[in-house]
């Protein structure tokens, strides 16, 4: 006899709800986007899109339409009514019994939440403390997959060590980003972040971030940064989607610049601000 | 207002079942253990709880107690009255709204499905084939956990190869193990096996392996092989716990040996047989 059990209670197999045997459960089989909106308009929506359907198609995810998850975010927001939104969604690959390949025309299941984006202004006036840990992650970063397990350690430990995010040091030991931000350093007037290749995300508020610099008339380094070179940098920042930029001002416990955040980042989120209008 | 959607249903969040706020679904955030029984009994119960505590603890699972999670088994194994069963569970940290970091004393989430052991006497028997593909994984293989898609995407990529069996090759050209399996080559009557560390799963059948090897009076090499290493072996084989020894007779497209099961792999066979009585 087939049977299930959950927490405590002995259940027949057929009985479950298929959200059990979701493979984004059993093997974090699926990929997923967060995505906000301010002042009632949602921000990048078409670069999260783009990125959403390369995520899909990396991981060979067919069976749902990006044109569908596009109608559904935007039918959700719509119905939350909240002007400044945050957005989480994901597809996974769908319900199957436990098998690592997969049958071909599975339904993939689709899952959304959304929410009033947490107000992040303290954070960004006051700046933030960042902590080292080693990059666990797999070699396929620039796919955004349900498979954060090692992101999730590492930000947990910034969180014991007093910090809020923690940024990622690979074997060579070089900074790729943080747990669930991207990385930025400012040294001598241009902005350093690591280039992206497939041990990074493709960061959107990167993306925009580089936009911002460039229309400051800063330089632009692609290159990784050591954990000695950013503790020495002039300014540092995180950037995040729900919270696009914020500074950085204590790295591995050293004060950067004067520990309070440093005019290129405050003119960084000024004119981010514009892109959002 | 916060809403979910689950496929094209918009609700409430608060009517969610919690199940769908389950950090392993967001985060890949749990460890699991694969178990079957010969015969009516369980096969190494004590060396998957052992495993799987250690895999709790290494991602610091707390809040659940191995002593409930092997009730729980032992229980469901009981109900099921099946001779030959597959044990399949999971824990994850529980259920919350997404955020990376956890909350101190949260309850984890408990699930398991027990069915038939599938009946591998042919695949045994005949032997299968096997391809190489890039060890994508995450740098902590020993920790069984939820984090699976590398595995996932090598298996497929075998499956459409016509292979059973992804063998997962690193960046430096080393043979690690299989995507759900431990892998072996007899080489001039001595079992050879990658050593165990971060980027292997400490498989309960590798040991069970080992000590057959042993009491065959075989030599027993811990090094990591090359594909070409491999593909000149005597005999390679792969173990794992739902099948036990699986003979492969194609790597790469490289008949082994002759092309059928070996002598080595056969007594291996025979001796792990005596392991479940």
């Amino acid at each position: 006899m087939k049977l299930a059990m959950v927490d405590e209670k002995l259940v027949p197999m057929e009985s479950l709800d298929p959200i059990y045997c979701d493979r984004g459960l059993y093997f974090g089989d699926g990929v997923y986007e967060v995505l906000r909106s301010y002042n009632g308009k949602i921000f990048a929506l078409d670069e999260h899109m783009e990125r959403f359907a390369a995520s899909m198609a990396a991981i060979r995810i067919t069976g749902i339409d990006i044109s569908v998850v596009r109608r559904r975010v935007v039918q959700a927001f719509e119905a939350a009514g909240l002007a400044n939104a945050k957005v989480y969604f994901h597809v996974t690959r769908g319900s199957a019994p436990r098998n690592h390949s997969w049958a071909p025309g599975m339904k993939p299941n689709f899952f959304l939440t959304i929410s009033e984006a947490p107000d992040s202004s303290e954070e960004k006036a006051r700046g933030i403390a960042v902590c080292t840990h080693p990059d666990w992650r797999w070699k396929r970063c620039d796919i955004k997959s349900l498979n954060l397990l090692p992101n999730v350690l590492a930000r947990q430990d910034a969180a014991d060590r007093g910090c809020d995010e923690a940024i990622l040091v690979d074997e060579a030991g070089l900074i790729t980003e943080g747990a669930g931000s991207a990385f930025f350093a400012i040294i001598d007037d241009a902005l350093h972040t690591a280039p992206l290749a497939a041990n990074i995300l493709p960061s959107i508020t990167r993306h925009f971030m580089v936009k911002a610099a460039t229309n400051l008339g800063m330089g632009i380094e692609e290159k990784c940064l050591t954990p000695a070179e950013a503790a020495a940098a002039d300014e540092l920042f995180i950037a995040v989607t729900t919270k696009d930029v914020v500074p950085v001002v204590k790295f591995d416990g050293t004060p950067i610049g004067q520990g309070v955040p440093g005019r290129w980042v405050k003119a960084l989120m000024t004119e981010f601000q514009k892109f959002t209008v």
